[in-house]
C-alpha cells in the first residue's frame, strides 16, 4: 500500500468542518431539478432568490464597465464613488450619518459576515443568533471557531428574540449577537423599540451587535429601520442581493465601526483581496434603478397577500407575520410531525417545491414549511392550486 | 457618558484580527498614487497583476452572459461546463486524471486558501508556509486560528523548503503545509524531485498539502509540475487572476481530495454561495484565449531578460533565481539594512516603486526588494534608467 494509499484512507474533514450542516432546501432543489429535468413542471416556492436577470440600468452599467475599465483589483475597501453612494442611501433613508470611510463594499452579505465575525470575536467565543433564522450564521460561526447561542424567536417569544433573554445570555459571557431583520425564513421584523433595545443590551454589556439588513426595502407594513440609528459602534451588513435583484454578482456592503474599521480592511486585503470588479461598477447604478426594483416589489407584494388570502382557506392559517423579505413561515404541525417528509410528498406528489423548517431551527423545525413568494405570479398560483388539491386529499 | 460613548472607547478587534499585519506594499501604492496625482510620473515595479483588460475572448464571453443568462446563483461548486473545461486541463496539460466533481470554482485564489485551510485543520494547527513567501497565508492562518511554522525557503536552503526540516515538522506534530510553485516573491520553483518529496513528507506523517499553482503557466525556464502529479489527497489551488489576466473578477479554482469533498462543497454554500456568476462564464472562454496569453507571458519574458542583464551592472547581482511568476527578488544587503527606508527613497528621488521584502519574510525581508516585472515594457525600461541613475549618485 502506497503512502498516498494509506492517508486517502485516513484523510477526514476537520472537526469544524464537520460540525458545518448542509442546506436540506439543497436537496430539495436537487430533487425538483432532477423532475423538471425529466419533463415535470414544479412550481418554484422554495427559492430565495428573485428571479430574472437584474435591472437594466445594472446591466448597462456593467456592460459599460467591460469597454470602459481594465476590471483589475480596486481597493480592498471598494470603489470610492460606490463607497460614498452607500453613505448617503443611509443619509436619504435614515437620517443616519455615515462616513463613506466607515463602507465595506463587500463579496456579497457572505464575505462581510467573515469578516465582521473574525474582526470582532476571538476563537471560542458565544454569539447570539435568532432561532428560526438563516442557517448560514451558525455554520459559518462554526467554521471561524464560535459558538453559536439559539435565542429564542419563534411564536413564544412573539418572533423576536427578547432584550431579557439577551440580557442573561450577555450576562453569562455571551460575546455579542447576529440578528436580522426581516427575518429569513419567518418575514418578522424587529420593531424600532425592539431593535434598539437589543442593540443597547449588547453594547452596555461591552458586547457587538452585527445587524444583517439584507432584507431591507423588502417590507410591507413599515420601513425597516437601521441599527445605525441607534449606535455608531454596530456592523450593519446588506446586500445587493435581494431588493436588487443582484444574486450572482456577489456584491454586498457593510458599514463598521470606526475602532474596528482598519482591521477589517487589513482582514479584506488578506481574505478577499476585494469584491468583483465588475459587480462593484454595475450596483453603482442599482441605486438609480428605483423603477424597476419598486415594480418588483409590487410583484412580491401582491404574491404575499394571495398566499395570506388562499392558505388559511387550506387550514395552513398559523404562520410567522409576514411583514419582510419574501417568505411566509407556515406551522404545518396539523399536518406532520416531520416537515422533511412532508416537503419531500408535496414535491413528488403535488409537484411544488417548498423549504422544511429543520434548515432554519434545529428544535422547533420538523413542525414548518417555508414558503418563498418571489417566484413570477404565475408560479405561485400554479403552486397554491396544487397544494390546495393536495391538502383536500391528504389532509387529516 | 451614553452606552454607545462608553462601548465605543472599549472596542478593539479580535486578538485573531489584531495579528493580521497590513500590507507594507500598499503604503508604497498609496505614496506612489499620491505622487501621480500631483504629476509625477511613476515608473510601476510594484505591482503583482497584470496590466490592461482581460483577454478580447473573456470580454466577448461576459459581455454574451449578461444578454444570455440571468446572472443567478450558481451551484456553489460552480457551473459544470467551467468544472469540466478545468479537469480537462489537468488531463491536458499535465497527463493527470481528475474528476470534474473534485474540482471546485472559488471566489479567486483566495476563497480556496480559506476553504481549503478550514475544511483541512482545527484550532491552533500549526500549518508549514515557505519563508520569504506570500504573506496572505500567514494572515489567513491568523484570522482562522491556525498557526504558521516558517520554512526556511532563502539562499540557504536553495529558495525552496528542505523536505528534511519539513519531515521534522511534521514529527514534531504540525498538520500539513500551504507551498507556493512558482514562488511570490521569488519566482523559484520546486523542482518535480522536491515537490515529489515534499507531498511524500506530508502525506507519511498524516498531513495535508495544500499546492498553490496560481503563477503555473508563467515559468521561463522549465514547466511547472502540478502537485496532482504526485498524488490525489492534495489540495490544488488555481486561479484566473495571473496568467489569464482576470484579476478583479475573483475567480479561481481548487482541485479537492475525495474525500473532503463533501466537506469543501457545505462550506462553500455557507461562507461564499458561489464564485461570481458572470465571472465564471468569462473564464470559461480564458482557455480559448491562449494566443494572446501567450503574447502576454512573451512581454514579461522580454522584461525578464531585461533586469536579468542590467540589474547586475548596478551593483544588483544576488536575486532568487527568476524560473517564474513575474517577479525578481533582489539582495540589497549592500544598500541597506532597511528594505522599506530604501524603497521609500527609491520611490521619492528616482519615481520608481518597488516592494521592500518585509511583507515577504518577516526575519531577513529587510535585505531584499522585490521587483514585478509585469508593467509595460516601457515602464520596466524607465524604472532600470532611473534606478541605474540613483545608484551612481547613492550607491556605497
Amino acid at each position: 500500500m502506497s503512502a498516498s494509499e494509506r492517508s486517502g484512507q485516513e484523510l477526514r474533514p476537520s472537526q469544524r468542518a464537520g460540525a458545518v450542516d448542509p442546506f436540506i432546501v439543497m436537496d430539495v432543489l436537487r430533487d425538483a431539478q432532477a423532475m423538471e429535468a425529466s419533463g415535470v413542471d414544479v412550481a418554484h416556492m422554495e427559492v430565495g432568490q428573485p428571479g430574472g436577470k437584474a435591472p437594466r440600468k445594472v446591466l448597462e452599467a456593467a456592460r459599460r464597465a467591460i469597454e470602459e475599465d481594465d476590471l483589475g483589483y480596486t481597493e480592498a475597501r471598494g470603489i470610492a464613488p460606490l463607497r460614498e453612494r452607500i453613505a448617503q442611501y443611509y443619509a436619504e433613508r435614515h437620517g443616519v450619518a455615515v462616513s463613506p470611510q466607515r463602507v465595506f463594499v463587500t463579496t456579497g452579505s457572505s464575505a462581510a459576515f467573515t469578516l465582521a465575525l473574525i474582526a470582532a470575536f476571538d476563537t471560542g467565543a458565544r454569539v447570539g443568533l435568532a432561532n428560526p433564522g438563516y442557517p448560514a450564521y451558525r455554520n459559518i460561526l462554526h467554521a471561524l471557531n464560535l459558538k453559536p447561542v439559539l435565542l429564542e424567536a419563534g411564536p413564544q417569544a412573539g418572533w423576536a428574540p427578547q432584550a431579557e433573554e439577551m440580557s442573561a445570555h450577555m450576562a453569562a459571557g455571551m460575546k455579542g449577537a447576529l440578528l436580522a431583520s426581516p427575518v429569513n425564513p419567518t418575514g418578522a421584523m424587529l420593531s424600532r423599540e425592539e431593535l434598539s433595545a437589543l442593540v443597547r443590551v449588547v453594547e452596555e454589556a461591552g458586547g457587538i451587535y452585527i445587524s444583517d439588513e439584507i432584507y431591507h426595502r423588502l417590507t410591507y407594513t413599515e420601513e425597516a429601520e437601521t441599527a445605525l440609528a441607534y449606535s455608531d459602534n454596530v456592523f450593519v451588513i446588506n446586500s445587493f442581493s435581494k431588493y436588487y435583484a443582484m444574486t450572482g454578482w456577489r456584491v454586498g456592503w457593510m458599514v463598521v465601526p470606526e475602532a474596528l474599521c482598519r482591521a477589517v480592511e487589513v482582514l479584506a486585503q488578506n481574505m478577499f483581496i476585494n469584491a468583483p470588479t465588475i459587480s462593484q461598477y454595475a450596483a453603482l447604478a442599482a441605486f438609480d434603478a428605483t423603477d424597476e426594483l419598486e415594480e418588483r416589489k409590487r410583484q412580491y407584494a401582491e404574491n404575499r397577500a394571495l398566499l395570506l388570502r388562499e392558505l388559511p382557506g387550506m387550514g395552513l392559517a398559523e404562520f410567522a407575520p409576514a411583514e419582510g423579505a419574501f417568505y411566509l413561515y407556515c406551522d404545518v404541525s396539523s399536518l406532520t410531525t416531520d416537515s422533511v417528509a412532508l416537503a419531500r410528498r408535496i414535491l413528488r406528489e403535488a409537484h411544488v417545491a417548498t423549504t422544511p423548517g429543520v434548515d432554519f431551527d434545529p428544535v422547533n423545525g420538523h413542525r414548518y414549511l417555508r414558503f418563498s413568494y418571489c417566484a413570477a405570479r404565475a408560479d405561485i398560483e400554479a403552486g397554491l392550486e396544487r397544494l390546495a388539491r393536495w391538502l383536500q386529499r391528504n389532509a387529516p
